[in-house]
């Protein structure tokens, strides 16, 4: 089983672990998945990456130890985990649901068909879950990336120089009860609210076609809020399995939320991701933005 | 007060109101006050048409009797409305939340106008209700819809060639839920869903819009489902008001949710709005969607 003998020299000192096993990162689409086996190394764990074919970026995942594999393949992909002496792995990276005739099935995912396409119906949140006991079935523990890569997480408090108003404090409360009101129907990780006033909930578009949006209702003066009022939340929905999709934020997520005349983004501490976070709060100071993580006890 | 005696002739079999006082028309833009006046007048009430500049459209308001008014002439539209004779009035048409430049304030609007504000900020539909409230100290009632113009209202049922599947219904069921879910929170009157996949909730921008990133969203292949399936459903606001901005569909809402891929769409019956009813339907069935008028309980 290739089990790696315990060592005790100063770099452990950092890693907790006592008995550091490599990690499955199955990737997806995006820079995330970059970002996550960076952490990964940094503790002293060794990524393997496991990237989807047609979604995860090859020169995102060729930089350490990688395999592809097609969607559908649950079997392929077991087998290489535990080639790579994996038994945990994490999701990583954009999925949108796929057209079925882009799904290459292997013998393992076949026989599980019926249990899966009971979920297939319905929000991706449930068919994920299936997804992931079918990779613990083979023996590959599913665990959220907190545990693995805490600091890829947005931390709670006001990130840049720019601080939320008493009046973006309410329309933040505001956005994260639509998202609260929506979780159970397995929609909605972002809204936003100007003024006390809903001005688009996402659903199956993500957030930056949300924020361009809401750019063009103002060009368009469908939206007359003042330029500088008003919030994007964005916060996994209540209930959801935290092993897969959270919410994320990047460049691009206060590029837009400053196209779209707002007065900044609040996501929930702990469970939204971010990439290159500190170019991305230089990026808010220089838009003259607000980016906050919050509780999100806010929201019950 | 001109009232007019009561007449027991056989054109007043079909009206039911023994005493047919002029209707006061509130005219917001689009052709639906046009409709409201048709179905007044063939009831044998008198409509006068009180048209807010800016928004209603002078080819269907100058049809009959009509004063134009400006967006915050509470005051103007009490003596306009008192001098004829109207002591009815309905709101029809669109008006959006308006940027407050363009809001020429009378007296008595700007006597009323701190209890008005504490209610500007948050939903239109509470908004809406205190500016009825004005109205009425002023001795204008403002009436529901359905009191004056029943038959500009979807009827239970479906009402062209084409039926929605079990699929539908079950996807219609879910899209009520997404309604039902954010109605405390003053937003979303249609949602659109596919195979239980919640696909767009509309916000501020409208069920056009909405519709049309759908069907860009199925061009950019972010959408897989196959054309043919999913859902348009409109739906008013649980606890709405019902006097004021009802949902509405007309022919370019037919066309939207052809070109989105969708089935058909299904609406709240007795309380969606529909122009031009026979024309809706034809464009519907020469499209091969259904339309289906359903009844709000479904969504509970």
């Amino acid at each position: 089983m290739n089990m790696t003998t315990m060592r005790s020299d100063e770099s452990s000192a950092a890693c907790a672990a006592p008995e550091p096993e490599p990690v499955a990162i199955i990737c997806g689409g995006g820079s995330f998945p970059g970002a996550v086996a960076d952490a990964v190394a940094r503790r002293g764990r060794r990524p393997v990456m496991l990237a989807i074919k047609g979604w995860a970026d090859p020169q995102v995942v060729e930089r350490y130890t990688h395999h592809w594999i097609a969607l559908g393949q649950a079997g392929r992909l077991i087998r290489l985990a535990n080639a790579e002496h994996c038994r945990e792995a994490v999701f990583i990276g954009t999925v949108l649901r796929p057209p079925l005739a882009k799904i290459r099935l292997d013998w393992r995912t076949l026989r599980a068909l019926p249990r899966i396409a009971r979920f297939f119906s319905g929000g991706d949140d449930r068919l994920l879950s299936r997804v992931a006991n079918l990779f613990e079935e083979g023996g590959l523990r599913i665990i959220g990336l907190h545990e693995v890569a805490p600091e890829i997480f947005v931390p709670a408090g006001v990130l840049g120089g720019y601080r939320p108003s008493l009046r973006d404090n309410s329309d933040i409360a505001r956005a994260l009860e639509v998202i609260a009101a929506l979780g159970p129907l397995d929609v909605g990780q972002a809204a936003v609210v100007a003024d006390n006033h809903v001005l688009a909930v996402e659903a199956a578009e993500g957030t930056d076609n949300m924020l361009a949006r809401v750019a063009e209702l103002r060009r368009q003066r469908r939206v007359t809020t003042p330029l500088g009022v008003g919030v994007l939340v964005k916060a996994p929905k209540p209930g959801q399995d935290r092993r897969f999709d959270l919410p994320a934020i990047g460049l691009r997520t206060v590029e837009n939320v400053a196209h779209a005349g707002l007065a900044g983004l609040a996501v929930t501490a702990g469970s939204t991701i971010i990439a290159e976070a500190s170019a991305v709060v230089a990026a808010a100071d220089r838009a003259k933005i607000f980016l906050a993580g919050v509780r999100e006890e806010a929201a019950r």
